[in-house]
């Protein structure tokens, strides 16, 4: 975390100030002393004794004064020298725009490192380097040295590009969207998101946080951090690079069917980020959430004076995670007898093309009053009578006399509707120029409302594992140096974690096959033992439906030889034996960790198809709570068949809760497992049966 | 299809005219006067001498020449003694701004249908009524009372919304989009889209046609028209109402599984249509389609002087159907070479955030010379030396020097880049305020390329079906007064279309049941007969793997009384005795018929979990080419399965093709067939074999 006073620092130095206007380091002087800021300014240049009529220093340590923060415009080679002098100084937080480190290669990695160093010697944080400064509208301070300063409000940005930080004082400007913060994060040296966001949460002119990231630098940090900041303050993150982030080298079908975007999408979910699907939704987002109150349900009102645009904004409701509104008899009596008898009654109100404003704010009241109703969208085309001034005005009033129902506008045209949508703008009601738009903006705004996360506080499970049988297993798999489990390993891994896996036995012949199949009675299976097959039955290494001890033994021997023809170099530990489970729901649970994340874990449909299916929904595995993995059974196909698909009896839910949550106590307390396969674990009436347990270990 | 002329008419009167500025009456002549329209107004008023210096007629048969178009804004009470009037004048087109009509109930629906019978009296064309009537900025002609005259331009566009169009004027003006006609089709009572968009294709001043549509006129004759229509120019639909269209009542799995909506997209995927998710979408691809050429392939490069840009447009494309261009080896070295050291050579192109016009322009000029590149996208944030109206200047001279290779722009910004973006847009060069939209646009473009029909003429598939067989069967059931056929009727039915069904007997007794299994040979499957029972395995109603006459007699029994246990009302035709088939790829092949498109047939993966997993793709039945249903089959994870999944064989693909087309032959012949499941039909290596067919006729 910075110190709270990064963004007001009481003393600021620019070194490398410049007196040629379009420098940098004149920039950076005139925009200091444009924002109106009030602490001390002094700018540092070899020779100059004065620019833009502040006094110049020709270096850090001739400045009489405390230094609290500095800027450096100077070239790369410099730094490190100058550094070392600000730390002498006393300099407490340094603001590198500086290029041509860790993003230019091996040697600038290797001077950013030595920068690093010395700055944490001399307790000094660091913004950047290669990023284009900070802004405070409050404060006032802008220690950019990009065109503009913002309007004051109530978003906080924090960007992991600077040059869209360019664009956004371009818009902030002509849209009068305002800012309370904008942080350019450059290369994260050392001052990253979590850092940012921390200040700004804690920062009362800060509404919302909007961050735009390539990546996150230390995940577990930030999903502990941002678990607590979303429960006061909407963090909302555009994420890209989606498409450089392959899926992961499979060695396990979860970890082929995971990938790090999709562990980027498990951690917002978990710490109740929101996150943007393009640079607009980020914006528009942030303009509700700083304006309109967060809606208490997904109950969404339209009034409209043109059927086409009605139409495509309820099917948008539809599409989306909101609804329509059905409104009360009341409402619907009060419509009716008010409204010429031609328009829409129902949601959406259509108060017709001849409406004048007197019509829309007749209908807006009354759905406000509606206890149905959670939000109001309300659009207006620009036909013949259209008030669009009038219109605005009495939006603004009911919008403050039911200031806990967002109401948002899309007012649909150009020049005849400029004025009105200002109005609505300036005073706080988001209007959008399609209706689309608004309502996917008010959809994600609900979305938050019930992501907010109510308590993270990990409910232990109470299950005592049987520790020592894990690491009694472990012990034999490291001595032989293999990194997977056998599968009668695996099983045994599962079952000190009271995972019910179906009897299974190792033989090493086809007469020890026979003798363990009479032992455990009829039908049985048959599976080639060996960690370095993965899909043993494209290998023709599984045979089923085994009935006596002659066919265990020829079913050995074809096994041998047809794993022996896929592959030749492969000798098998033997053939286990297991005991035929009766048929039930076929399931997937498993686990693969995540570089910056940690563990995930899967839950769907399983079988042989589980990758052609992809019916799986992952979670976080540290801190999985009851209500997460009820949440994440929910969202598969699979779910239809346990709660008894056509006909068949509904399985054991409870159960299968339990081996997710077993699963994931276990990859917690074992960080060396790296990937887990349960495939299929079939689930009955009662209970669960693991049919085939893989473990991978580090 | 409209006369040619229909949007530019010699002359026109205005029947309700008015001396009142603001009323209907007199906008409408105001409009006409202030478009510049060169040919004859006649107002017609009962009493007014002139308006707006315009001499008026008492009645439209005072006008002492001929009239070619009468606008009616009159009370609907009047509209047919009016239109009377008109036939006997002999005018050619009626546009019908009043509302009053089916809008607004049975009564209005009844005067609409008069007033209809009266038109085709006397030959007369009806553009609405309830529209706000349409424009021609060629003609030119303003007959419509909105405010506003949109810019001269190559899109039409055909809008069953009237406040759109008030919306899209007002746009246009602020915007400089420029129209070539707008047509406001109201109630479609006469003049329908298809008639719209004829007239729109046959004018040269058209490039590209949009609408936004409800619902369409005739299914039939859309198809067979817009077919033809966009091989010559794209035309885009906005669909509304999907939210209203639920899935049809689900007689069978394929009914169940299709849904109106999805006959829209099956439709326009049929005849080329693209369709857009989004009013802006619709104006986006608009922009790009009437300003940049088709590109010839999907293969973008993106230049940009801001690195986070870069990474967004690169999710945006990869995500899309376009895919990143990867340049000539030359490419990247003259890159190399000319840009500095840190700039990023390979696509995207960065051009650091220190480019000025001339480093765009290099840049731009190697991209568009590389054969590997098929359109580009230019990617500019105001950062320090940007020059915005440079950069413009050099990539308009570079889009006419290629003007092969679309070129388009996102200038993200605000004041700063106004100018820059208004000489872009005016120059033809589409520029978007955010990356996303504006690949989006250019995703839809080439999608465009790649669906334009090259050939619709159906390619008969050479089968001579024996439809004796087929027309003897439904007599029968006709007879039964039946709609459903047996199992075994409806084996019979895709037989005699060449598609084999797995040998199946009906039987009325365990001993004749037991008979029949004898003949045919062991193991056999016994399921219950009666077309009343939908899903027979959730009743108990089949039974498998039955080795022995003695398990045929009791599996008799046990169905009989399960059935009656379920569904104590109906009365089995008896019990189907089927050879039990070797257990192949489970797919579905199927027909549920769409009331304005008509049969669509339905392919995917079979079994009873079909509802569950969703894999199934449609198409329209009739004119199925072999290229549509290679396409529908690769749309499927069944596919996967069929090429062979982990290990297995390879399925006859040329056997599940032909399944396929025989069966929409079927449908063709057959009109009276409703539904048609062929759920499960197994694949194998060799030839095909259908277990369960149903086939309900209306």
């Amino acid at each position: 975390m910075v110190t709270n006073s990064f963004s007001a620092p009481k003393s600021l130095a620019v070194i490398g100030a410049s007196q040629t206007p379009g420098k940098i380091g004149y920039v950076l002087v005139d925009n200091l002393i444009k924002s109106g800021y009030q602490g001390k300014i002094y700018p540092v240049h070899p020779k100059a004794k004065e620019i833009l009529g502040i006094a110049c220093y020709p270096a850090v340590e001739k400045i009489p004064d405390k230094v609290e923060t500095a800027v450096f415009a100077v070239p790369a080679a410099k730094v490190l020298d100058i550094a070392e002098e600000c730390g002498r100084k006393g300099v407490k937080n340094l603001v590198v725009l500086t290029a041509g480190f860790k993003e230019t290669g091996r040697e600038g990695a290797e001077l950013e490192k030595s920068f690093l160093a010395l700055c944490r010697q001399y307790d000094m944080r660091v913004l950047g380097p290669n990023c284009v400064g900070f802004v405070d509208t409050h404060t006032p301070i802008n220690a950019t040295f990009l065109k503009g300063f913002p309007a004051k409000g109530g978003i906080a940005f924090v960007s992991q590009s600077g040059a869209m930080l360019a664009a956004v004082l371009d818009w902030s400007m002509a849209a009068g969207i305002g800012y309370s913060k904008i942080y350019s994060l450059g290369n994260k040296a050392d001052i990253n998101e979590v850092d940012c966001i921390v200040e700004a949460a804690a920062d009362p002119n800060t509404k919302v946080i909007i961050c735009y990231l390539e990546d996150v630098a230390c995940g577990s940090e930030f999903l502990r951090v941002l678990a607590e900041v979303t429960r006061k303050k909407p963090v909302i993150v555009l994420k890209s690079g989606t498409s450089q982030a392959g899926a992961q080298a499979a060695s396990s079908h979860t970890g082929a069917l995971a990938g790090s975007e999709l562990a980027y999408d498990v951690a917002f979910k978990r710490c109740g980020v929101l996150r943007a699907n393009s640079m607009s939704e980020l914006f528009d987002l942030a303009s509700l959430f700083v304006n309109q109150p967060i809606p208490r349900g997904k109950r969404v009102a339209v009034i409209t004076n043109a059927g086409g645009p009605g139409i495509i904004a309820t099917d948008k409701i539809e599409e989306s995670s909101l609804s329509m509104a059905r409104f009360t008899k009341e409402t619907i009596d009060e419509l009716r007898l008010n409204l010429p008898s031609e328009a829409g009654i129902y949601n959406p109100v259509d108060v017709l093309g001849d409406a004048k404003a007197d019509r829309f704010q007749f209908a807006l009241e009354k759905v406000l009053q509606d206890e149905n109703v959670d939000s109001v969208v309300v659009l207006l085309c620009p036909v013949a009578v259209t008030q669009p001034v009038e219109t605005a005005r009495a939006m603004i009033e009911l919008n403050k006399a039911y200031p806990d129902k967002p109401l948002i506008a899309s007012y649909m045209g150009g020049p005849s509707l400029e004025e009105g949508t200002k109005m609505l703008s300036e005073s706080g009601i988001p209007t959008f120029a399609m209706p689309e738009p608004a309502i996917g903006a008010l959809a994600g705004m609900s979305t938050y409302g019930e992501v907010r996360v109510s308590s993270l506080n990990k409910k232990d499970n109470g299950y005592q594992p049987d520790l020592k049988t894990v690491k009694a297993v472990f012990y034999d798999v490291k001595r032989d140096n293999r990194l997977s489990l056998l599968g009668s390993e695996a099983a045994e891994v599962i079952a000190a974690y009271g995972v019910s896996a179906t009897p299974t036995r190792l033989s090493q012949s086809p007469e020890e096959a026979a003798a363990v199949a009479n032992e455990m009675g009829y039908p049985v299976v048959l599976k080639v033992a060996s960690p370095k097959i993965l899909h043993k039955t494209d290998v023709g290494g599984v045979k089923i439906g085994i009935k006596t001890a002659d066919e265990v033994k020829s079913a050995y021997v074809n096994i041998m030889e047809s794993v022996h023809k896929y592959l030749p170099a492969v000798v098998p530990h033997g053939i286990e034996v297991q005991k035929m489970a009766p048929k039930g729901v076929e399931l997937i649970v498993g686990m693969t960790r995540d570089v910056q994340f940690g563990p995930m874990i899967a839950f769907g449909l399983g079988g042989i198809y589980v990758n052609l299916l992809k019916d799986v929904s992952f979670r976080l595995a540290h801190g999985l709570t009851l209500g997460e993995i009820k949440e994440m059974i929910a969202e598969t196909k699979a779910y239809s068949l346990m709660k008894g698909f056509r006909g068949d009896k509904p399985v054991d839910m409870e159960a299968v809760c339990g081996v997710i949550s077993r699963l994931a106590q276990l990859v917690t307390d074992f960080p060396e497992i790296v990937d887990v396969d349960i495939n299929p674990i079939f689930a009955y009436e009662r209970g669960v049966s693991a049919l085939d347990v893989k473990i991978t270990l580090s």
